[in-house]
């Protein structure tokens, strides 16, 4: 395949060219060998643990007991995907024996199998320098699909970015595999990240990030001449109904579990809680005040980048502008103060200035006056990669409409607990519609995601040295 | 939801208004109900083949023997859905029992459900009037998953859409289940079509046709405030190399096998091998003259629409100009006499007009210089539904070299054969790296379609009720 021109983009050519050249070997790899790479990131990453997770501190600002955690994960989902490869994930093979005579009952042996995709371009995210960055859940899954890894850094943490690609080279090298397995893309501004995207040699991209960005990458993706699959985790307003039977009780409780969830990391998970469904009654008054009072002091810490920090105040801004504010900002903290506005549900679903995402410590109150109108906030938001609904113990009419339009709109229904925390394991689906995900039938976050760098082949009549 | 009001549309609205009322009821239906539904729909079919085969013809042209198989594989594809939901397939689920203690080993209760997209714009076909229309397998396969179906017939057989639609409605009548299931949507040009695809109801399309066509509705859904899903198969060359040694002996039969493959329905299925790829050789020649002397005297019966006939002389014309005419078109049929055309492999590779399908009775023969330079030519078709390869069967560097050319760009590989017939069962994948489908992760024929039109929810703590 050429290799498109461009001199301000030579340093992409090369690197892309490197996956390249490593994507058959590595097509063709043993489970031994992706599990044996695998596990020994793993390793070195827990190795040199401490003097990342300073680095990290210092760039991020997310503080050390979040991210040794976070290292912790990140080492748990590269273990994770080799016990898949081990298991055989990547090498499963549907066999349909051969049927003598006419069509449609008759027909010729087919083995369908699994084939990577070939180098996938990962965008890493601002917010978890660790676990969806160099060596996050995306370059696991591509890896252990079977795939070579064009990383591109966030430029929210580019030391330490550095630091993880460095001791990952240096395990590749260890273990004598190709370097162009894992290779590093500067691309420090839209056109760049967009030459990426479009590079021929590369055939799928995964993204975590904005709306404005992943949208636009997407759009390049498609405006290939030839598009390729692309992956994009874009924004998530993540609405938790509750209902007022559970307010009756524990409210106090429910309440500031749930501003910690708001005010978790900033508010900058993907998964925070941003809108809250409540029925008009004195026990979801009851919690509005009792959630104002829990989450008005809450000192944050600084925003990961100043960038994120302008965003979400223009966000919350809107919001205030066309909602009210339930309290006036008060903590004094590194960070922005949170905020809780509140609107009805006519307003929320008239207006689609009320339905943004706002990225940080914020959340806003909507009130339905029945559990059908709850359901219509819900289908107003449209896509969402969580819902939380809270009380919806018993099997009723009005329970099930309300399951129904999660169901429909989210990736993944809570019915008790907070959105924030995403576990990894098989069941896990971390992606809903548009714009929650830019491939709603995919995950990010569990052993599935290994599935999105994987496509089916099916072999016709194949002689048995093509089968292995 | 809000339904966009568009007087020229007026009976696309009412009819997906239909639809989306019968979205949820159909959801949530048993396996009972699905292939009941499936099963009368194949039975009152075959009780209406006569009639039905003789509309067909009229309509398409393309005989009675060929329409009466393609009944029976229309009837075999929805028995074969109603097992699939009988088997479980749409109602699976993961598990993953919660695990005490912190994150990442630690985590909620999390089960892993399919749910159905909604509903469908289902696009027939032109060379399926059966099945890939109306009752094809797009239709069964989304019935299956629990979605509802907007049929948009195509303009090249409307009696018999009408016919199969009432017929189809009646069984849906009988088994008083609610109209919307199923419904009609004449959509008669390109405006009509893309309306359909942008309706806030629609949550899926499926697509199978023209390159232009389809491309330009998949544009549409991804125009949308909230793209959706597009399973589109838009065209494809399907390669075959056939290797010296395998031309050695039985070569005159070969010859005539490929020869039938290529004019096939009038060379009208999306598997026609439109490439030869042979390297030069003093058997490749002869096979050539094999394939010449078999090919240019077999008469087509008339092609399916004027407008493909048309394209199918543009697309040969543009061929003939920059390749070189094996003979001189000497059949003297209904439809147009079979061409085939000749040029090497440097050309071919350099020269995009010479990659364009021409659907219709025609091939062009590809001479590579070495085994390499065949797998070049497929790297250069980029995305096929099929590539087959004759005579790969010993395990050597040459072989494996051409068997991961073929896998990178195709959804089938053969490896005997020819590529026209797709058996359906669920080894089968058809769809490949772009233009062969929009979304080369799935299949449009065999049981894995169903997965095209289910999304994966995780649902975290689940009451019992809700996990049924």
């Amino acid at each position: 395949m050429t290799t498109p021109q461009n001199p301000n983009f030579a340093a992409i050519d090369a690197v892309v060219a490197q996956a390249a050249a490593a994507a058959d070997f590595w097509a063709d790899s043993s489970a031994t060998q992706r599990a044996t790479l695998l596990r020994g990131l793993a390793d070195a990453l827990e190795q040199q643990q401490a003097e990342l997770v300073v680095i990290a501190d210092r760039e991020s600002g997310l503080g050390e007991a979040r991210l040794n955690g976070e290292v912790a994960r990140t080492a748990f989902q590269l273990r994770g995907f080799a016990s898949e490869v081990e298991a055989g994930v990547p090498y499963r093979q549907v066999e349909d024996h051969a049927v003598a005579g006419a069509p449609p009952a008759g027909r010729p042996r087919l083995t369908r199998v699994q084939r990577p995709l070939g180098p996938v371009a990962m965008f890493s995210a601002s917010n978890f320098p660790f676990a969806f960055s160099v060596l996050g859940g995306d370059t696991a899954s591509a890896l252990a699909a079977g795939c070579p890894v064009v990383i591109k850094p966030h430029s929210g943490h580019p030391e330490l970015s550095r630091a993880v690609f460095a001791l990952a080279a240096g395990v590749v090298r260890a273990q004598g595999l190709p370097a162009g397995l894992l290779t590093l893309a500067e691309a420090p501004n839209r056109a760049a990240g967009t030459y990426l995207v479009q590079h021929p040699s590369i055939a799928a991209v995964a993204f975590t990030g904005s709306y404005q960005g992943g949208k636009a990458l997407w759009q390049a993706a498609n405006d290939r001449e030839r598009p390729v699959p692309f992956f994009g985790e874009l924004g998530s307003i993540n609405p938790l109904v509750a209902l007022p039977a559970v307010l009756e009780k524990d409210s106090e409780a429910l309440a500031r579990t749930l501003a910690g969830s708001i005010t978790l990391g900033c508010g900058q998970f993907c998964t925070s809680p941003g809108v809250v469904v409540l029925l008009d009654s004195p026990h979801s008054q009851r919690f509005v005040a009792q959630l104002a009072e829990a989450i008005a002091p809450i000192a944050t810490h600084r925003m990961l980048t100043p960038g994120m920090q302008q965003g979400f105040e223009a966000a919350a801004a809107t919001v205030a502008a066309n909602a009210t504010s339930v309290f006036a900002p008060q903590a004094d903290g590194a960070g922005p103060s949170p905020r809780l506005f509140a609107t009805d549900a006519v307003s929320f679903i008239a207006n689609a200035h009320l339905r943004e995402e706002m990225f940080g410590p914020a959340a806003l109150i909507v009130t339905a006056n029945s559990v059908a109108q709850a359901a219509e906030v819900l289908e107003a938001i449209g896509g969402t990669l969580t819902t939380t609904l809270w009380g919806l113990d018993a099997d009723n009419t009005d329970n099930r409409q309300l399951l129904r339009a999660a169901q429909r709109v989210s990736g993944r229904v809570l019915f008790s607990g907070v959105p924030t925390g995403v576990a990894v394991c098989h069941a896990q689906q971390h992606g809903g519609p548009w714009p929650s995900s830019t491939a709603p039938q995919s995950t990010s976050v569990g052993f599935a995601a290994i599935e999105r760098f994987l496509r089916p082949v099916a072999l016709q009549e194949a002689p048995t040295w093509v089968l292995g």
